[in-house]
């Protein structure tokens, strides 16, 4: 964040504070239509601000959480952070010359996307290290940006930093308006969303809660450094994300935003605390804006959440009908 | 945080961005002697908000990091979550007859010390894994907020949550006046500061960073809950630190503050960045007012990281002669 926007944000929370004047969606959220899935969650919002009624709640407890593959920005075809490793795996080819004759690597190095998918969850975990270990965290998040600096998506050709939903960004910077610090809890790589977290979101490193793998502190050449060890440290998904939510906030959400099953205990956990709770669903339903997907895709599968929705007065957003624009760069 | 506070906060933040003035030492520090440690912190801290100056750092960067035990509060006899293990062990032996025969518990219900310390480490783990496991984390919260409101500090009979330094609470004070996020990382349990760490020292439970153990998701009486595990996850000391806050913060430091070996790694790690970094060790010299200890206590032990301070440029803080009042309750 630049000092100016610093500056306004900190104006713009005292004057909130004072007046304790909710700040009103139809300024903040222009391109959700007029439609029943704004009003829930301007409604909610101006309940946790509205002091004295039955809604409330204090600032420091608006925490709202969001997942990002398929929630803040785009997983399809399939996740960015894959696309991260088959591009790393391509650069690191040449001291390699073992992944020639070894998948999954042979089959990145072919174009092989069939013969990557055959690997399976081991497979991903093997190129997950073979990308994402042996270097420091330094080196790691400048490889990082570097990569975020040209990295396209396969299908629009935008760079991959384009392809966050503008909706959702909105509703990021309105709920923040009204007080909520807002967090990433997403099964992806906490060191890979973190160089870009407060640049796409407005989100800083520190709110952005993911998967981790285990590092080791070591002096070279008298500097003290955290080296990346092959061997996951945690899994930021399913059951793992309301552990991940205790062990990093240590308080329980209010707002939460998924879109698949691996957000399902997640939203549960969100909506079973003593006061108010507000879960929503980013349903994607818009195969030519986007994607249509939900009970039978490989990436971001929504079945068992989207049966219980209804019966947990859990917020499905159609994306087709809600959104005015999905992505920014439309039109 | 009350809602006077955070409006007062806002306010003042807001304040201080838009003039860009330091909020000053001599108001804010009064329990701090005039002298060479005082004027140091000054020094960096103006430096710090000072734009356009060499020493400028942006208030996303300026992260403060301090440790808990023997920094912010009193570690001697015994570190406080040593004290609520033995309590915890005492409340529960009822339910386990099998603690009359069987080390360490033997001895802390027999109120032999000598032979709780023999247990070693192992025992103390024991210990930790008998009192700190097998309830949701809910019932751990509850557990340890009705510990403090009654717990009593051995030597001085103050509540233990008396028992924190008063400069330090002041700096704290201080920093955040001046745009600084202020973070505890802790060897002890994250579930065991985060209920009391915001009363303490106006840090909420998403800066607290510590050791964990593992939780389990669970439903039970289709209620989600997280169960705590006899199992530990993260242990944050020593080298465990750095690791720590490049887990959970993402950014480095550019303030630490420690007292022990244990804060070594800690020092070394923020005094290592591209920028500025300024480190403080707590010394404790003061044998009436608290204890005096360095190189040969076994809680606490400062030895190294006391050799390499003048050299690295480390503030050493002497209680005795720096603060005017170490507890608030003194006089």
């Amino acid at each position: 964040m630049r000092i100016e926007q610093t500056i306004a944000a900190s104006i713009i929370a005292a004057a909130a504070l004072l007046t304790m004047q909710p700040v009103a969606a139809q300024e903040t959220l222009p391109s959700w239509n007029d439609m029943a899935a704004k009003a829930r969650i301007e409604a909610f919002v101006y309940a946790t601000v509205t002091e004295g009624g039955e809604g409330y709640v204090a600032p420091e407890d608006r925490i709202a959480v969001f997942d990002n593959d398929g929630t803040l920005w785009c997983e399809q075809p399939f996740y960015t952070q894959l696309q991260f490793m088959f591009d790393r795996v391509r650069a690191l080819a040449p001291q390699h010359r073992e992944w020639k004759s070894k998948e999954p690597f042979k089959s990145i190095l072919a174009g092989d996307p069939a013969g990557v998918a055959k690997a399976g969850e081991k497979g991903v975990v093997e190129l997950g290290m073979a990308t994402h270990a042996g270097m420091t965290t330094d080196q790691f998040a400048d490889i990082v940006s570097n990569w975020f600096d040209t990295a396209k998506h396969p299908k629009t050709g935008k760079p991959v930093t384009e392809m966050t939903y503008l909706p959702m960004r909105e509703l990021l910077d309105y709920l923040r308006a009204n007080g909520f610090t807002t967090y990433i809890v997403s099964g992806g790589g906490v060191e890979f969303m973190r160089p870009i977290s407060e640049k796409l979101y407005g989100i800083p490193p520190q709110q952005v809660i993911g998967s981790t793998i285990a590092t080791q502190y070591a002096i070279v050449d008298d500097v003290p450094v955290l080296k990346r060890l092959a061997k996951i440290d945690f899994v930021d998904d399913g059951p793992g994300k309301p552990a991940g939510i205790n062990k990093f906030i240590g308080k329980r959400p209010i707002f939460v935003a998924g879109n698949s099953d691996g957000d399902y205990e997640m939203l549960r956990w969100t909506t079973a605390g003593k006061g108010p709770g507000f879960a929503m669903i980013v349903h994607h339903t818009d195969a030519e804006r986007e994607y249509a997907y939900d009970r039978r895709s490989a990436v971001g599968k929504l079945d068992k959440a989207l049966d219980e929705a209804g019966r947990r007065n859990w917020l499905l957003v159609d994306m087709k009908s809600d959104w005015k624009k999905v992505f920014a760069f439309e039109k």
